[in-house]
């Protein structure tokens, strides 16, 4: 991940600003950005909350990084650790410092009725309005009532279609949206706070790799600091919801109604059938079949059958249907 | 509840004009408005169907009351008791004597594209649609393709976003909707006809409060005689359909995709996970937790952590599932 | 089904032209039109992929049909079998010849600002799109930014929304469509491929029969090579989903967030409690009700009450919860 072509960045802040009244640790030292574990360089702040993330820890490159008591083990030596009690309550305040718009879905003061000029090889319904550098790829349509925000990339042969909005996003070759879709919007995620809840910027993106198609009615939030993403050919039926940093793999097959809370990651060759929902921080491996309705509450390995609810093997959930 | 300010009411009307052919009753009695029991006031008309509601009843200030036989034992000496056979019929039929214009959702003739002069205060995107009479407080945010109809009232700081409809709404401070939702249209309430169902006039409104936050693709419905009602500082995430009456309490979080059934009250600090459902006229306490895909029906007391469908205490639900 | 209004047919193919190197069959006939085993006349082609539909294969008009090895003994004597490994996706590729613009929701270039003066007993909002040869029937109304494209029929006294999208589509007298819903759009089909998936053209159409209503945010999707339908004075609440081809019958009650999976077929006086789920090429028959949140996946004989995921007999469903 380079600049962040959606959310201006500000910085370097000088860690003692950041952290004030928090001496645990050595404060001179100059951050650049706040990324995720794994996307974090040298300068760098990063955060990490959860043992599920261990791996990425082990290896990261943070200069520096927000975490707990428990977890600081972890961490490299090199990497300065800050800990707090609650890591999501201090990421969202600091994360704030360096990406202030992030926090809400902004007006996009940029949008306007589309000229054709500009784009002389796309074709437009009515009342389309594209905001400020917006890539539309030859022989792309773009539906009527449509809306594309300041900055979103659709690459060539794309068919999108009426009434749907893009923001914060990336989209392929090839790619079909149809009418009502909502993407890139923030994600639902903040820290609880009794009478004002604080809001987690969310400076990630949506990527809809080549000849995706999303179905009508849907909802594909962008990422927090990760990117939410859709891999190459898979299709998703109408009225499906995915929620910030979920990534789903090439290939797959998903139903109607179906829900994925946030950070879930999807594998290749997957078919979940309609109503399902995954929970979050999942991992679903390769060629995993989800029968409909199913709630998947735990990690599933590759090449399985499951449903239910929660989600069992097929066999296991077939015999306990008899009993 | 003061005067109605989105649907003009007729009358008063004299009780025997309502109930021509009913002479089970005094008729000599002027009707000034149809409430529900906790509202209506001397010369207003009521309606009691369920034995749930026979708080309201032994309380209730209503001069009349359409009911059953069986519960009118239940109303005040001082109240007309009209008993019929079916009281969501007889109470929709002359309800719609007082609200002729309720029972569907009629076009605000009055949408105009909006004038910024209007609201010196307030930033438009484009072709926003704005009735006669919509207040909207200062720095308020209105997206681009967003219709607000007539009476329509939204407080300072909210940030309302692209593609959304909102008719029929009271909306606090500090409010965010994400685009695409609709707020403040008719519920689903009918009387079953065999070739032409009778729709039930839907009188009220809905409320939003201070700092609550509706996601992207949601449908609120608004209240038939009540008001449907997000607390304070609760956040909706995407895909959440409420259904008419339904009141949520304050610093609740309610995940994507989660349903609520009609008349159902939801107390404060609850948490209900993705795709969960509520049925209908249930009383969930405060500080509940509802595990996701769970399907609620019944009450559920203060403190309850539950999951399943139907949703069980969590202990019980891992119990059953471990055996 | 005459000619088809919405998708433009070409042809007569010769059978040999569209099976090239195929030579398990007599090739010397000309084919007018691809259509469903019980709709195609002679010199038709059709194709039969299921034992489901074996009273149909019986007692078909087509001249020839696409089929297997192990089906073709149930098509009559008259009708050339098409022998192949894949029905489905040979039928999507030869379906293409008849119907290539089929396949996806092209730009409708017709579409304009409606003109008042065309449908002088109309009313409409504002910036209201309408397609050629649409035909709206007297005291209709239409929602403001609503699209109805090109060759949509809408009946007399309907109640169109705002933020509509209404595309190949029948729809009759008295009916109301809530804000936000996309109807008659292409469903969820196609033939799985690694790297670039077959679509399966949709040239059918969305039928909704005089009084039916449907909620706000619903998704209706037209017919593969059927038609999607929904019966008179039946009545859909919000965020219902229907996928391809499904047939609801008379006077039912669809509840919040239901969804269809594609070519079931739903008797008269249903009715669905929200969520529930109804798997595809399903029958379920008249005067049934289904509990809200079940997973229906077997057919179901009339007059049952169901419930649970999988939806079982509701008294076997209570005495098993009960155990």
């Amino acid at each position: 991940m380079s600049e962040n072509i959606f959310f201006k960045k500000k910085g370097p802040f000088e860690l003692k600003k950041l952290f004030k009244g928090n001496n645990s640790f050595d404060q001179n030292l100059s951050i650049q950005d706040f990324k995720i574990l794994q996307n974090a360089n040298k300068k760098d702040l990063t955060f990490f909350d959860s043992i599920r993330y261990k791996q990425h820890a082990l290896s990261t490159k943070a200069s520096c990084c927000i975490t707990t008591e428990g977890l600081k083990q972890y961490l490299p030596n090199s990497c300065v650790k800050i800990v707090v009690k609650n890591v999501l309550f201090e990421t969202a305040k600091i994360l704030s410092n360096f990406y202030p718009t992030a926090d809400l879905d902004y007006l996009d003061k940029n949008l306007k009725s589309v000229k054709s000029a500009k784009y002389s090889k796309v074709k437009f319904g009515n009342n389309v309005l594209i905001g400020k550098n917006v890539k539309l790829g030859q022989n792309t349509v773009v539906g009527s009532h449509t809306i594309i925000e300041s900055n979103v990339t659709v690459g060539k042969n794309c068919l999108i279609g009426s009434q749907i909005m893009i923001k914060n996003s990336l989209i392929g070759n090839n790619v079909v949206i149809q009418d009502g879709s909502k993407i890139g919007l923030i994600g639902f995620g903040f820290i609880p706070l009794k009478g004002k809840n604080l809001r987690f910027p969310h400076v990630g993106k949506v990527i809809l790799k080549d000849n995706v198609e999303i179905g009508a009615g849907c909802t594909i939030d962008r990422g927090s600091l990760d990117d939410t993403v859709v891999g190459e050919n898979t299709f998703l039926d109408n009225q499906v919801h995915m929620a910030h940093n979920v990534k789903i793999g090439k290939n797959c097959m998903i139903a109607g109604q179906v829900g994925f809370a946030g950070s879930s990651v999807i594998g290749d060759n997957v078919s979940i059938g309609g109503q399902a929902g995954v929970s979050g921080h999942l991992k679903v491996g390769n060629n995993v079949r989800i029968g409909g309705g199913s709630g998947v509450v735990d990690d599933i390995p590759d090449n399985s059958i499951v449903m239910g609810y929660p989600a069992v093997p097929l066999k296991k959930f077939l015999k306990e249907k008899k009993s």
